[in-house]
């Protein structure tokens, strides 16, 4: 595994025990300024709306697992493509929400060496 | 706007006149072998399962048009974000079928020079 990689997946890994902890200041330092992202039946977003529904889910209770199926370094661009299980459960509700599926993630590597998310298509839905 | 950008919009505006054409040979061949499609709610499926649906619907009367909103080269691989908008009335059907959203492409240039789609995320959905 090249460096490129190990950072990459360490991007992912910081990802998601950030969003477990609630923790979306660090969650925020790991996308480019100007990222993309898309979700089915909606326009695509960016960084403040991501931060401000984040800010929403501050309370909820989050647990996911991520499973990287491919990984490919091109230069100071990078893409994957992963699998994500997410529950959660929202603040005040007792009921679980389970979502899984597929992403297809464009990471770049910025001038500092940094690889940060820079378009991100989600394709997971809730699940039974 | 550079060659490889011109080579890229040829294949998306082939692609969608192929399509609307039922000419599924065409469409074939603008893309890798190795191609990956993702969708909601399913697994990502190649090649032989893309003919296959295709073969299903050869003789649906399909309309789209298509928006490329983001185009960026990086060497030899590309990516594009593009609204599509396709209404279909398959075989038979006397309803016409209206879907609408976003696609994450990702596209390689082939050694003999052909830009071809590599890896594709389709957030698109049914509209009322």
């Amino acid at each position: 595994m090249t460096d490129d990689e190990r950072a990459i997946r360490a991007v992912v890994d910081t990802w998601m025990s950030a969003s477990q902890a609630g923790d979306t200041a660090t969650v925020m330092t790991l996308m480019a300024d100007d990222v993309v992202f898309m979700v089915p039946g909606a326009e695509p977003f960016g960084k403040a709306a991501f931060a401000a529904a984040s800010a929403g889910q501050q309370q909820a209770h989050i647990e996911g697992r991520s499973d990287i199926r491919e990984l490919q370094v091109l230069g100071d661009w990078a893409f994957l493509r992963n699998y994500l299980e997410v529950s959660m459960t929202p603040e005040g509700a007792t009921q679980l929400v389970r979502r899984a599926g597929y992403t297809l993630t464009i990471l770049r590597k910025e001038p500092d060496g940094r690889w940060l998310l820079a378009r991100d298509a989600n394709l997971m839905s809730v699940i039974e």
